[in-house]
């Protein structure tokens, strides 16, 4: 007799079977034991009596358990069937008092302790939501950049300079010589469009930023993209919102349960907004009485009060902002011709927050020397990143997408631990 | 009038289009300049004369170039179709002569040549196909484990302590105190299959190891998995024998010209057949007279061996090497309990390497923490890690296996460096 999953004792009824997972809870009614067992799948309830009934006495939640009995239709039960048991063997027996009620709605409030309990805590089922479309955030964007002819790629994290300049890197002791951990796979990227004209990368990205905010981690995963032959940085936008669209699609398609339960909504994407930045500190004078003009970005608020206007408008959930000062953007971006002092170079903005950066790059030798120089970079400093442009490089951008900061905004979470398995910050390097 | 790709092309004949991308080569015959634009999908020969011919004069090899002209049918040109130019724009013309010859069949032969201009010798065919493999490696692992019910997770890299004792591992500045690289994400797999009870993990790996060998790198691309409720060591094997078959078959549907290019075979997996170490040494000393018998594990050399034994009797190019002596493997693994001293471990071997390790663990609490006193650890140095034994474990296992060593061996790459992008060695931090 073969293992059942929960999701399909419902194809079973009338059978014998057997299923396996975790005490999730007991109780008593009647005289009668209900035992909730979970599996990967869900949750079913098994009526025990008897014989049986003294097997699971003091076994306590979370203990691992095999139960074989007949499955029948209840519709007092979660999944609409229970299982009549006929036996139960204990797996795994608990061996102490669990730290964290996991079979209630929700866990406690308090985020430290649900970190501190991090391996019980996410057997919650909306810990185990936030993951599950996590995993799916990542898997929507390989098989859309997959379909679109990107390569994926790993490129190193080890690396002997960062991306963007010095600040902010972990130092690595590499033998007898430093190195850092990469902050980005930039230059990489770029390289490879030579390579493959259009890649994409999921990996994680380092920042040794001091800041202990709801919104930043030391080590994050970042999905990467970078293509090649582009008219501008519009069309790199442009395949920003068809992956968001795709996204969005799959997300409705696989997971509605799972934002339900956290009860989020998935966002509707059909045009999204691209303002400049200055219009966008334009708005917010007019409509927030707010003081932002000629700032050379958006501040936290500032992000939040365009997101909330826009979403008043109808205009959704995001909310491209672009044409950052050049002099605040990172060496690789393409000054805009037409506006002095402009970089070409986009935020995109989710539901109040920054979820991704991206723009148009350097592709001429001359050009990207040039703004090494007046940055104040060595260009000796960058030989190999730079050989690139001297052997061809196409016109190319892209962009990259913070999966920790996507999937907080698309179910709704206060703060950006609550969706990393196991957070990296200013403290914490355990669990 | 849109832009066509190369592969394209022959649904265009009889029409004018426009193809670009790289001046792979150039060549005049008879008065006529030949030009071949090599895209990310192809070749293409343009034919040039009069006026247009002006414009390339000069531009060298690698110029990124945009071509309009009129496609036709020519049985000589490569892919059956030529473009009649009608005009050519200069998109990005290279400034210096490149340093290696790209548009031969091979590459030089000398790695530290190829690898100091790694950005440049990716864009020969032969290393691009490596990397088209690699990436169709990976694509082929995740939607198998997907579609087996496996999660995909993103565990930290930087960690408090290794998942194998302290040896080998790289030391980071973590604000006020050390961290280290993570060697394997084994603990972290661990704690959630007690979330998920199966998934997935692609991810950086981190070995400070000294030794520079052909087959080793200090950051590699490590595919893991690690899946609940199995009734023993032989459930993950099968699990894999699977994943390899299924990649046999997804890599001869999309990348047999890759294969081709490289002179490599795709292997037949059928049944892979499963030894004991004791049986393997048993085997060596009989058919090779090398005495080895005792050793707690395989050399190189051996390794060669058994695996040109098999071939040699038609078993195949893969061998599972089981029950490796307890004492030599981490401390996760669950002792045998029928063969005294030997561990639930086993290794695969692919064309002559270790290409991934394995077995079951342990997944009761009393078990594990006896383990780590036996083998003279604190277990008070894994609480965390401990802690899911506490609340409910199934019996479980995994394995990982390394993505640049499956590449070199499947494409019969003699260094493994050549399967990695950007190589981290003991001596090379750059590009």
């Amino acid at each position: 007799m073969l293992f059942v999953l929960v999701n399909d004792l419902n194809k079973h009824i009338g059978s014998e079977v057997r299923v396996r997972g975790w005490t999730h809870k007991i109780r008593k009614l009647g005289g009668m034991n209900f035992l909730m067992l979970r599996d990967r799948t869900g949750v079913v309830q098994a009526a025990i009596e008897g014989e049986v009934a003294e097997k699971i006495k003091g076994i306590g939640v979370e203990s691992v358990i095999s139960v074989r009995g007949k499955v029948v239709k209840e519709d007092r039960a979660p999944g609409g069937v229970e299982i009549k048991a006929a036996d139960i063997e204990i797996v795994s027996k608990v061996s102490d008092e669990i730290p964290l009620e996991i079979n209630k709605k929700d866990l406690p409030a308090n985020i430290d302790t649900v970190l501190e309990y991090r391996p019980i805590a996410l057997r919650h089922a909306k810990e185990q939501a936030i993951f599950m479309v996590q995993a799916e955030i990542a898997k929507s964007f390989a098989d859309f950049f997959k379909g679109e002819g990107f390569t994926q790629i790993f490129t190193p994290k080890l690396v002997a300079a960062g991306a963007e300049g010095g600040a902010g890197l972990f130092k690595v002791d590499y033998f007898d010589r430093k190195a850092f951990l990469g902050q980005s796979p930039q230059l990489y990227k770029q390289i490879m469009v030579g390579v493959f004209e259009r890649v994409f990368e999921i990996g994680h990205v380092y920042r040794a930023e001091e800041h202990n905010t709801s919104r930043h981690l030391n080590e994050v995963v970042q999905m990467d993209i970078e293509m090649g032959f582009i008219d501008g940085q519009d069309d790199v936008m442009d395949i920003q919102e068809e992956f968001l669209k795709r996204l969005s699609q799959d997300l409705k398609r696989n997971y509605s349960k799972e934002f339900e339960m956290h009860g989020a909504s998935i966002p509707e994407v059909t045009k999204i907004p691209r303002l400049t930045l200055e219009e966008v500190q334009k708005l917010i004078e007019k409509e927030y009485k707010k003081e932002c003009r000629g700032l050379p970005d958006l501040d936290p608020e500032h992000e939040k009060m365009i997101c909330e206007y826009m979403q008043k408008q109808g205009k959704g959930d995001y909310v491209f902002v672009t044409h950052f000062p050049a002099k605040k953007k990172p060496f690789y971006l393409m000054d805009d011709a037409e506006h002095e002092g402009k970089s070409l170079s986009f935020d995109l903005l989710f539901r109040g927050i920054e979820i991704s950066s991206g723009g148009q790059r350097n592709h001429l030798y001359d050009v990207q020397v040039e703004k090494f120089k007046r940055m104040g970079y060595d260009p000796e400093n960058f030989k190999d990143y730079l050989s690139i442009f001297k052997y061809g490089m196409p016109p190319h951008g892209g962009w990259s997408i913070g999966l920790e900061r996507i999937t907080m905004k698309m179910l709704g979470l206060s703060n950006v631990r609550q969706a990393s398995l196991f957070p990296r910050d200013r403290h914490r390097l355990t669990p």
